[in-house]
C-alpha cells in the first residue's frame, strides 16, 4: 500500500474504516475517486459533512431529521393514536416502504441487552411512557426485532405499559410471504404455528 | 428510500454512485458515518477533497504522485536504465509490493483497444518512446495485462521499439505458484509449456 502518495494512503485508510470495506475495496474506492468528476468527489466530500451538521433525532419520536420535528410527526394526515416502536431509524424506513402501517413511530435507539450493559435507562423507553401518560394514544405496536435482545425488550414495554389504557400489540412472526415451507428453521416454524389463526 | 431527511439522502446517493456500492450498502454506510465520531467523518470528507486537489501524474512516468516527480523516479538508488511499462497506477503498486523490481516505471494511462477508439496516440506510449530515445535505458520490460488488450499493447511497443538499442522483455505467464495444475485454465497452461525453460 505504501507505494501510493500519501494523499492516495490517507483516503485509503479512511475508506477502510467503513464497515464491509477491506483494504482492496478502499484502494479500488481511492482509484475511483481519482478518475471521477471534480464535482462527484466534491459532492460526496460535502454531503459527508452535511449529514453530520444537519442530521438530528426528532424531539418527539427519535427519528433521525434535519428539523426539530420529522416530517411523519408533523404530518396531519398520520394516525397519531397509533405508536410503532422499533430499535432503530432503518427499522422505520423498512416499515414506512412496506407502505403498512400510517401511525407515527417511537425510535428507541436501541435495544435492551444486559451483555452490552444496555439497560432501560440507556434507550428511550421512558419517553415512550411519556408519550403515553400523555393520553391521547391507543394503541402501541411493537417492531423491535424477533431476536433475543428485540423479545425482551418487547416484553419489557409491554410489562412496563401494562397499567396504561392503552392496547399494545406485537407484529406477528411466522413463515416469511414466498417462503419454503422446508427451508424455514424451526424457532419460526413453532413461532408460526403457536400464533396460528382462524381463516 | 425516501423515508430518511434529505441530508442523509443526499449521502446514500453520493456513496452509491462509488463502483461495487449498490443501494443496500450506501444506506449502511451513510448510518454509519451518522453514528462514527465527527473526526472520523471529517477525516473521509478532508481526504476525499485532498486526493482530488493534490495527486497529478509523475511528469517522467506518469504514476500518481503528490510532487512533480514521483518518489521512485526521484529515488537515487533505484535502477533508472531499467523501465517497466504498466497500463495503471494499481498495477505499478502490485510489482512494488512483490519487491520483484528495482527500477523504474512507465506507466501507460491505459491500454490499446481499438473497441474503446483508444489507440496508440491515447496512451503514453510516444513519451515512452521519447525516454527512449534519451539514450541510457538499457531494458523495457513489458508488464501490461495478459488478456487480449494487454497483450496487443506490449506487441505494439515491442515493435515501436524495435529499430532502438534497447533490450525488450514481457514478464511471463503461467501457472501460477502454489496453483493446482487441474484448475488452471488451458490457455495458461498451453503458455506455461511454450514458455517451458531449462533448469
Amino acid at each position: 500500500m505504501s507505494h501510493y502518495p500519501s494523499s492516495v494512503l490517507n483516503l485509503i485508510k479512511a475508506f477502510s474504516k467503513l464497515p464491509g470495506i477491506g483494504e482492496k475495496t478502499a484502494e479500488r474506492l481511492a482509484m475511483h475517486i481519482l478518475r471521477a468528476p471534480r464535482r462527484e468527489a466534491e459532492n460526496l466530500s460535502r454531503s459527508i459533512l452535511e449529514l453530520k451538521e444537519k442530521v438530528r433525532l426528532c424531539s418527539l419520536c427519535f427519528a433521525l431529521s434535519d428539523t426539530d420535528i420529522c416530517d411523519i410527526c408533523a404530518n396531519p394526515e398520520r394516525d397519531s393514536a397509533t405508536l410503532c416502536v422499533v430499535e432503530q431509524p432503518a427499522e422505520m424506513v423498512a416499515i414506512e416502504r412496506s407502505g403498512s402501517f400510517n401511525g407515527l413511530y417511537h425510535i428507541l435507539q436501541g435495544v435492551l441487552s444486559p451483555m452490552d450493559g444496555i439497560g432501560p435507562d440507556n434507550i428511550r423507553i421512558k419517553e415512550l411512557i411519556a408519550r403515553v401518560e400523555q393520553g391521547h394514544i391507543r394503541e402501541i405496536v411493537l417492531a423491535t426485532g424477533t431476536n433475543v435482545e428485540g423479545e425482551a425488550t418487547a416484553s419489557y414495554i409491554g410489562e412496563c405499559l401494562r397499567n396504561y389504557p392503552v392496547k399494545v400489540t406485537r407484529i406477528a412472526s411466522g413463515v416469511p410471504i414466498g417462503g419454503d415451507l422446508k427451508y424455514v428453521d424451526q424457532v419460526t416454524l413453532k413461532r408460526a404455528m403457536e400464533t396460528r389463526y382462524d381463516v
